[in-house]
């Protein structure tokens, strides 16, 4: 099957899905899933795809905004879903979805979402390496591709590496707001 | 999405899905990942499969001859698809295939497969208690199915539960071989 | 030595530092420690923290972006230094910063910082349960109350709770972008 | 104490013994050990005592069927007894023997039992490299000894490398079982 | 196989031996096994030889000094010999023995020993309760078991629990040094 | 911040604070820390200090009687705060004090604190190497510096390395019991 699409590469092609389940050392002592531990779990998922994507090893560069709505509990299974959205010259966004029901299948929910960065590194040099585009077929991939112009813009602005009156995108995005 | 097809449930309806990135602690001296950290991953693979079929807690009760083939490296990236093949009254079978590739894709190979063996849990009784039966929907889903009793004819003869004479199913495997 | 001030409590009361060497398998393949490993850990430093200033049990409501910068090998130290910046009824906005350096102390550098809310529950109810305001005493400890209006509107806004146009507090910290 | 004999060397050269305590993380949510950890263990034992057999670090090649019978608690200790039955060229069959006990050791109890297969590797080429042979002593040593070629025919016929019509060893267990 | 002799029971009836293969996680950047994680295991192997002999839960009263002397490196396996030499009312002195040697049974030398003290507990008050008293047999035994009385006293005095001028047989302990 | 003087370094120039929650794993089946998970942090915390003054990696040498006196239960969070006494020549003497509460500073109490000895090792030849001279500053520190020479010659006596009548500073501190 080639996935691979002129230059760029399918989003199917690095889509990873993970489940894991909550073993007593990942849950705090009310006997919740610690924030870190599913973290970490979903900085892995993602890392695999961007991985993936790229053909290369991948450091995370950053994390967007997480939120943690519902508490998940010792013996439930969590499903990670995490699929590229866009390719910038080195660096990806990768999107996560996570969400979790008992080890039955009992009491399916949604749990949370997240945007991470990475960056690809070349084998020998160790320094950032060019990643392939990303081709968007569905209406969904297409709209989290053209989203993700504006979520870049709000990553630089909170680094401080772009000024709100060029953030373009990003204004566009603010006026949706009201 | 209404997955039960009369008593039963169709095999797509518990597939589990796992991946998992070889970490340090996962090898051994010679950087290969470890024979038994590899069984433990493929028991909750199949765990969670078992679970969400039989719609209860559940516990390995056997698994079949695993055979290990390809070394596994650290920093590659291991694929766990578990599903389930048949059930018998408080018990079920599952089948978990494991692929492994570098974190980028690349070498991908067939590791090892395995049957495993669970049984359900009444959740206050701790008892054994009745599995729904499995709806096989493809041919290899059929073929599964229906191999199954052999492979528990020789898990009941190697167990001393069952004279040699009277493994019928067993026999025509044993025929088959030649 | 009382820390308590009228209702309110001291940042110091609440500080926690936490050293940890990093391990093994803490590390992905090319050595350096991981994002997610790195996010556990902060995770855990604010829950103290905020747990400590709350004197009630907490749970991780959120964490905002967070980039990394430098890699951080194995054998390195990492410090953490978490300090509760602003509560918010039921909430508490946690600051906490990294540095790494050799175990030796050589090469220190700083590694990167984010912010976490977390939320206090009640030991009986498990619900949301008040917390004591922050008494700020330093300049830096004053900025850091003040701008966590402006951080809990971005959150807020970017949870779709709060509409652009009444985020008054950071229209007026994007104005100072520019 | 001089342990060879002419070519080969005796079981009790190489015999393995291990006691390790349930501990929180190696349960499921009911409370009891996994069977996954159970199995990491057995390969773990097994894996030292088939080394110290052929002096060279060795590979799980397989493990046989694998049946759990009674549940192991937390705090639990299990005590596993690992030996060499039998030498093949390059590989090594092992027999581990697996009982659990309260840590008083009350309500002592067999476990399970299971024949684990590995390769030798030689230490510059990473190939397999000769074993050396198994000199049984006792009539159980011997037993096992000459047992083990039914097994091995066993393990090539689920394996396809032999024909049933060829395993004449296999032939005369099964006629045992009658 | 009767072990109790009378009221007391024989050292034999409590030996624990543990065989463990040193994990990459244990080790530090240079390779080698922590002391920390040599402790940890030391006082597992301690703690579940003072629940047999005691047939109750124990916790770590205290350990004596321990001087840590060979390097172990990633890979190795080491032997750990717990026994007890002598009980005191509610407590047991516990001897351990740590042997380290490659995998394959090279290089095999003596790495440390300690005496670490344990208190049972009564399973339901959690107490300290009696336990019975420990017959030496052999030569060896009844040295340690000798021994046990000036190690006590020496563990008395650097607590501040007794004075010199009344350790009677630590004064003999010291006049054996000359 | 300059924090050598002449040849040697200050007290707080090596000082290492650490905070770290109990989780499930670390516990017994009583819920309580286990001494050997507690040692393993004392040593972590002791070997980060020692590596800090030394400039140099650091192999533990040594660790002096410790006491357990408080149980410490999941949840609860441990201080470990550890500060160099004294050096001598290639070795260090370390001191390690921790204390518990409940996550929310509930409960404070002193649980333990331990001397442990480390000797620098030379990055290049692995070989013992000379550390700086400790600069005692505080009372405190300096009855620490001054009983260092005490404990040194206990730890001598202990090993055999040194004859009682020669142990001149040890005479002193049992008079000192009197």
């Amino acid at each position: 099957m080639e996935q691979k699409v002129d230059n760029g590469k399918l989003v199917a092609y690095s889509k990873v899905e993970m489940n894991e389940q909550i073993m007593p050392n990942d849950t705090n002592p009310m006997g919740n899933l610690m924030g870190g531990y599913l973290m970490r779990w979903m900085d892995i998922a993602c890392a695999i795809c961007a991985a993936r994507h790229s053909g290369n090893q991948v450091v995370t560069a950053s994390v967007d905004h997480i939120a943690f709505h519902e508490p998940i509990n010792l013996g439930d299974v969590i499903t990670l879903n995490a699929k590229i959205t866009r390719a910038f010259n080195t660096s990806m966004e990768i999107y996560v979805e996570v969400s979790a029901a008992e080890i039955t299948g009992a009491n399916p929910r949604q749990s949370n979402q997240a945007y991470f960065t990475f960056v690809a590194l070349d084998a020998k040099t160790k320094r950032p390496t060019p990643v392939p585009p990303v081709i968007p077929i569905t209406s969904e991939e297409k709209k989290q591709y053209e989203d993700a112009l504006r979520r870049r813009e709000l990553r630089l602005l909170l680094a401080g590496k772009l000024k709100a009156k060029n953030a373009a995108e990003l204004k566009s995005l603010f006026d949706s707001f009201d």
